[in-house]
This record gives structure tokens, sequence and C-alpha cells, in this order.
């Protein structure tokens, strides 16, 4: 199985496609291609929030602003996935997540994928990552002799400092429906909140609920998302425009105790 | 083979897929992901066109605004398909037009699927619904020890009336060229109009045609769709702008006849 | 292998899915489904790019404004490859890259698919063209006794004129990233300018570069994109914006010589 991944729209990514069925006849699974065109940060949050949902793959993931550039090729590998992509950190926290699933302690295995003179220079998807895709789906990279790698670009998200009943966060990323994605862990509401039920949002009184649709239509509400961190959204509604958030925006939720 | 069928843009979908694929290694077909948001009826009308064009499968279908609440969720059996989704309507259209092509006469039979401390409160797409499209592909309902349930949310469209030369009809959804596909049967339009070749549309008359092309571009014409309604539509352009008309809009149709 | 490409959005071409999946098991791959509507010369542009990439198979396209007149549906073949759509052009380009890729002059052979009372007049792709993708997938046209024709309407793209240091061009289409692919050979910009590595685009100088992210964000540039010709560009930005054209704008390129 080989999963799909990129900014491209349409109909970039058929010619991926068309490539590596020249190869294998794995099946295909699209992830999405409509990442927010050239954002590593927002793809790379999504690959982690789904990817570990599957089951052992090769993961393709072409979000690459530097497509052209001297960054590198690569593969990592984690438990019985393995991931292809640029060096750009996009990969990194979804091989994490796949890494502790597997019971590993987040530690990868990086090879670089050996490129000479590509067909493009702009769509190294069709003609860099995807026969990469292909051939490591069926031979490991070390039976490839892919070069193993000592580094690799990372990326992390920040996490939400606490002092004493206020949590500071960030909105990671916003998704289709406008919920506000922050970095604060859905057990921290849970713990410190739940008995209130309301939390202070930026200086204003909001519900904390289970779900959407436990507030009217159009009401704000704080709940946990299914990625299991606290989000900001509005039933039936967009939370973004509500809460007047966008990715990076600062979140601060104070408990309410009087 | 499994259908999905959602309100969920992207990447939500994948991750169902995900799950599923844990299971099962079924086809998987997109049915659409942008079935407009929360929106139940319009997701429930398109079912009913599209579905009837499958051999038997599993189709999973979540647009279900209700999440997290006490809606409960259910499989329907129509002949030799099976439907899981909320229950909330969205299915039923689509189980009594499977069900009649497979010569009953449209009864359906219900199950409850059971649901215990789902990981997440928001995303039953993922945590409730793939996974029991994964069991009844391979496991009849019956053999799942699903119970069986008598009442269901049903879910019906509005039939047009008749008044002498008049049709009162309603506008049930437009589509993505602009369409606006009415609830007026196709044959109705023929039986009564067809030597006029002309109808009065909300007073103004329209050529009735047998295709958008028989009228040059930017043209109003009434025709009948690909679904057998009669739609109101313009030529390389959109018929809801031209004729000013939305899902629930009232469409008196007059055959003229001076 | 059956391809599949349109028009239509979305749900319609689940609908041509569940008809194929009704006759053949074969693996079914989407190019894409938001080709512009009714827009044959972008779409027959997208095909020739992509499906010389994919191995052996139908390719089912359904971008079809005249659906419901007298245009004829055929079948072309082309090395192994077999196009099925409506004869007004779309599938021509796509047709005679396969040809010459299977090593022949790009002669096509060409047949008729037998329409009798299709369901609808309205939607060809499920009621005609599926069908017949489905039946050529197994057998080929000359089994299936489809007749052969003489004449296709034929769909030929621009070639740009050279007067001394000056190219003129035309821009073919835009993609989604906003990159204006031109009908401009690379290797005529390579030859002629890589020195200079500046070249005048409608009088002003814009340099020449590999690739988008060797200029700085914002900033134009002109570049040999995946598909081999002269695009319009700009890095992390939209190229058709920037220099102000759209698909069918000329785009004249004067070598920097002084």
């Amino acid at each position: 199985m080989i999963t799909l991944s990129s900014d491209f729209g349409s109909p970039y990514p058929a010619a991926m496609k068309g490539v590596i069925l020249q190869e294998t006849d794995a099946r295909l699974v699209d992830i999405t291609h409509d990442f927010p065109r050239q954002d590593v940060r927002t793809a790379a949050f999504w690959l982690r929030e789904v990817l570990p949902y599957f089951p052992p793959a090769v993961h393709l993931v072409v979000v690459d602003p530097g497509v052209g550039t001297d960054r590198r090729a690569i593969v990592l590998t984690a438990g019985d996935h393995v991931l292809v992509g640029p060096d750009n950190g996009v990969l990194v926290p979804a091989a994490r997540a796949l890494a502790r699933r597997a019971g590993s302690d987040g530690d990868l295995t990086v090879y670089e994928i050996p490129v000479s003179a590509p067909e493009s220079t702009t769509f190294h998807g069709r003609d860099v990552f995807a026969p990469a895709a292909a051939a490591v789906h069926d031979t490991p990279p070390t039976a490839l002799d892919y070069p193993a790698l000592t580094e690799f670009v990372n990326l992390e998200f920040p996490t939400p400092t606490v002092d004493g009943d206020v949590i500071h966060g960030e909105v990671l990323v916003v998704d289709d429906f406008g919920n506000a994605i922050t970095n604060v862990p859905g057990d921290r509401l849970r713990d410190r909140l739940d008995e209130d039920r309301e939390v202070e949002v930026g200086g204003e009184r909001t519900p904390v609920r289970e779900t959407y649709a436990a507030v009217d239509p159009g009401e704000r509400v704080v709940t946990v998302g299914s990625h299991g961190n606290v989000e900001l959204a509005v039933n039936r509604g967009r939370g973004d425009d509500a809460f007047g958030v966008t990715p990076g925006s600062e979140v601060v939720l104070e408990s309410i105790t009087d």
C-alpha cells in the first residue's frame, strides 16, 4: 500500500500515480492533495493525525517549497511504515508518532534518496519521489543501498505553558470546518476545567462541552477534537472567525473558579 | 466493496480509510466528501441518485450534524446492499431506491450499531462508522448480533402538486454546474408539455429541450436531467442564478396552450 | 486499469464508477474531475501531459459541452492505450503523445461507439462512455465490431513564431498554483537565453532560473516547467496575476544581449 499526500491540487497527482503504477501494482490511497500550498507545518500536523490510523504502508508526501534547490530527498522508516518526501520536516511528526505506536522511543532511521538528473527541476513529486516510493514499496531502503543519514531537518510543534490557572497555547491549524485546533492537550482541559464547564478564552467565558451540538447552532464552544487537542469551535459555524484566530494565534485559556 | 461519502472535505476521510484498511482489504470507492456541510437533505438526494448504479456494496455515509449527541448509529440493509451511517434520514432515500431495484417494496431492515466509549466525541466517522463498515463488509449484521430496530428517522422528499395545467414543485438541490434540480418527474414534463416545447416557469416562457446545448450558450432551458427530474438550466451557464432559485424554492411550471 | 477524467466535480463521477464496476473489476484511477467546466482545450492540454506517464490503460475522458447533440462518441487507440470520450478533440493531443511514445508517427485509429437510446440526454458519461470504457477494457474495439472512422475532430495547440531574438508565444493554460504555461518549448529558452539569465517578457526584464525557489518569495521568474514548456511564475505566488496573463494571452519573449 502506498498513500499519497501533497499540496498539488489537480491534475499533477495523477502523474505521480502513473509513474508508480508503471513499477508496482500496490494499492494507492490518497490522503489529500489539498494541503495549503507550500505549508510544511500544516501538512506535518495532519499527517501526524492521520497516518497512524493506517496499516503498514509507504507514505509518499510532497509539500516541497524548496523543490529544485539543494534540499535533500529522504526516506524515513518508523516501525513497519516508510515515509518518502523532502527533507524539510514535513515527514517528521508523523514518523515519530508511527514509531511510538510501534513501541520505539520515536527514534527514526533516515536515508537519502540518490537523485541524478531528474526530468524536471520543478516536479520532483513525479520525477524523484514517486519512483522512490515505488522502489521502497517492494525493497527496503537498506537493500536499495540508499545512504543512511545522521542528520535531517526537524519539525516540532510548540508546547503550551501553564501559569497557575492560565494556559498559554497556540492555534496550530484550522480545519475545513473552521475549527481552530490548538496545541493544548485535551486532558488538561478535562482535568482542570471540567467542573466549571466554562473557560475564559481570551478573557471571554465560553462553555466547555463534549461535542459541537451540545450548544445551540451559531454558539461558540470549547471542546476536545478528534485529535485529542483543545479546539475552538462554533456549532454549525466557523470557530476561527468567531474567536478571531488563525494558525499561530496565541490562545489563553483561564479556568473559572469563582 | 465499500463506498465512502461525507461532508468532511479533506483530510479527515483518509483516517476513515486507514481504519477500514486495518480490518479488510475491500475495494474502497469515494462517492464524494464534498457534500454541503451538515446538509443531510442534499446528501440524501445525491446518494439516492448515485448508489443504485453500484454493484452490491457496503455504503459508508457520514453527514452527521448530531455527532456526539444521542442520535443512533445504524445499519440499513436493502437487497444486496448495506448502508452504514447516522440515524438522521441521510441513508433512507438511497436505501429505498436500492430495495426497489432489488424487487422489494422498499421495506428496510434496520440495526443499531453498538457504540461504547468511542475514541472521540466529534469524529464518529473514524471511531464508530468506519469500524462498523469494515465489520459488516465481511459479516452480515445479524451474525454480528447487532440489535434490530423497529423505528428509524425517516426522510422523504416533497412531491409536486398538479392543478390543471399548473404544476407546483420545488427545487431539491443545485448541482455543481448550477443546474436546479426539481422534484417534478420528467415524464410529467414530457407528457403534458412536449408539443408546446415551451413552458412558463415563474410566469416566463422558457424552451423545453432534450439537452442543454439545444439552446444558445447563455440561454435558459428547461430539461429532464440524468436523474429523471425536471431541471432548470442555462447552456454553459448557471440555472440557479438565471432562474433565481435555491434549494427549497417553489417552482411553478405552466403548460402553454395558446 | 481505467483512468477517469472529467469536468464533473462531484458526485457525478461516482455514478460512472458504479456503472463500470458493475461490468469489470478493473483498477480505477482518477486523473481529475476538476477540469474547468466544458473547457475542451485545457483538458486536452493536461491529458497530453499526464496520460503518457501511465502504463497501458483505458482512459475515460468526459469533457463534453455538446452532450445530447449529434457529436459522436469515439474510441481512439494509441499504442497499448485506449481513449474513450466525445469526438470534440479532447482526446487527440494525449492520443498523439501516447502513439509517439509507442514508436508510431502519431497516427491514430478511431472507432465510433454505437449509441442507442441512452438513459439520459445529459449524462453520457454515465450512460454511454462509462459502459464503453468497461467494454473496451476487456475486449478490443475491433472485436466489439465498433465501426472504424476515417475522420474525427482534431485539436492542435498553436506553435510559437520566432523573429530574430523575439519569440511570440501564447499562454496555453494556468495551473492551480497560478503558473502560466506557454507553448514555447523549454529548449528554446535554454538554447537562446541561458547566458543572459534574463529575458524580456512583455518588455520587462525577468530572471530565467531552473526553479521557482531560485528567486525570492514574491519575485517573478521565467522557468521551464515539468511539461518542458516555458512557464511564467512567481516564487510562492501566482504568475498569472503578476504577468497579467490568462489562457490565450500572447507572450513575447525577447533575448537580452546588451
